[in-house]
């Protein structure tokens, strides 16, 4: 039962087989946000703040912070975002870039264990990026693709994984310290990916006995009505055995998938978490229904005719 | 690949293991509905009419059908109901009553194949239900249940649908012909009803081949904001094999849920149908963002990189 300590620097979060699913929100990104863009590139970080303790309230557990500006400076404006944003939260940071510089000194002033986002199956991010977790004592994101590109074929894709955490293994880092990202891909381009992402989710959980994580969103690229598709997405791969996501909670539907998900696993004892977030919420009804419950109608009709 | 062929007048529905999930509206249904039952007893069908009209403009590819009002001539009711619900829309209907001259009544003034709604695994039930399901060459809903009651043990439930498979092909009804309902308790009260259930449904479909159904809301008696939890109950049902549902198709959440779980199933091609549903419907955005794709930007951000 793999369970992945991440940590800010007063609250700790598991990632874990049996435990409620963790959402990552995936907000703080200028990637194709050009006014959050240009304001982080001019020193600007309201809008991450704002952004930052939006997503907390609205039900994300952790934030992946991202500075991917062009041009920029991405590791001075990285290493801000996250002071930032642990000036205003508590939950601990994924900490989000492709630029080795930039993860070196996102942790450098992160204070708790950073989920570091990410390293690939390539030779010379391996190289880079795995000595980096281990010195920090982080935990990190397996991508599972490699120079030979995203594989389509998901056991080519299992193996790429298999091969991040021996990898890492190497550098000391415990394989309940990877979380797998197999790679979600869009299903409007490619109708198997549904499918086939779902028999991976739980081959990494079962075979190789890994957390698993996923840009959620990335499902639904190209179609319309894209949050009600992630919803649908993020229940079954959590039936699946996905145990975490990089996806956005200021949509109701993904909340609500997510946290739906959690009871129907039996991970919200007595729907307790369910019950505190939506209580306020007037239940819908028709006209002259008090009650939408079908089944539950039968069997009260079923007394009346024993 | 087993299929259930059923039939209106003048259309056919397939409920099958490589088919899109079957939504059957469950509102026309007296027991809860006070001014609904009134107005049925009294011989006005107009709320029935429109509750007809509603649910399949929302995306019913069948209705059930069910007159149960406590001291009426259910029998009567039911048959009237049926013809003035095929008079106004082309799906398929289940007829639904533990009442087996409604059952009768209902059948003889169908016009097609229709589904019958239902019989348990009590004997007095199969001894009367099965001949007429026969007889009329229809389709039936086999509850698994029995004279012991509902038990909590899936093996028993298993067992009991296990019975009515075999004793329906006593009277030459194929196993095609039969859609289990595995019962869905409310996860409020038990905790474990989702993976039960989600573990009964594999294992009807793979070892008894059968198709499956269930009365989806009962899933979220008692909770607050029920539409969020059946949403996510639905999706993850679909993923476990499930292949129809006696559910609400007025509520959002419940045809998202269903219609992008067909998504991730391979079920529906190309998202021709999500597409032709939803087109219209403007995308959500943030104040400066056009999409929402976490991953996608990454993508992006990765070829800069490169």
């Amino acid at each position: 039962m793999t369970e992945t300590v991440v940590s800010s620097a007063t609250k700790e979060v598991v990632i874990g087989f049996e435990r409620p699913f963790v959402i990552i929100g995936e907000r703080i990104n200028p990637t194709g946000r050009k006014v959050l863009a240009a304001e982080m590139a001019a020193g600007d970080y309201s809008r991450v703040e704002r952004d930052a303790v939006a997503q907390v309230e609205a039900g994300a557990h952790m934030l992946d912070v991202n500075a991917g500006i062009p041009l920029a400076d991405e590791p001075a404006i990285l290493a801000e975002a996250i002071k930032l944003v642990q000036s205003v939260t508590d939950v601990p940071l994924s900490i989000d870039s492709s630029i080795v510089d930039a993860l070196k000194s996102g942790l450098a002033v992160y204070k708790g264990k950073a989920l570091v986002n990410s390293v690939t199956g390539e030779e010379e991010r391996l190289e880079v990026v795995l000595p980096l977790v281990a010195q920090y004592g982080a935990a990190v994101v397996a991508i599972s693709n490699d120079e030979t590109g995203i594989s389509e074929d998901p056991d080519v894709r299992f193996a790429v994984a298999k091969k991040i955490v021996e990898r890492a293994a190497d550098f000391n880092i415990s394989p309940s310290d990877i979380v797998v990202d197999p790679l979600v891909m869009p299903v409007g381009a490619i109708n198997t990916a549904g499918r086939q992402v779902f028999k991976l989710i739980s081959r990494l959980q079962r075979e190789l006995k890994v957390n698993t994580t996923c840009g959620a969103s990335n499902i639904s690229f190209g179609l319309p009505n894209r949050n009600g598709v992630n919803g649908a997405f993020l229940s079954m791969a959590i039936h699946a055995g996905m145990t975490s996501a990089i996806t956005n909670p200021l949509h109701r539907e993904v909340v609500e998938a997510c946290m739906g998900a959690d009871i129907m696993m039996g991970h919200d004892p007595d729907c307790t978490r369910w019950i505190r977030r939506f209580r306020e919420t007037p239940a819908p009804a028709g006209p002259d229904s008090s009650e939408p419950g079908g089944r539950q109608r039968r069997a009260t009709r079923r007394r009346r005719n024993a």
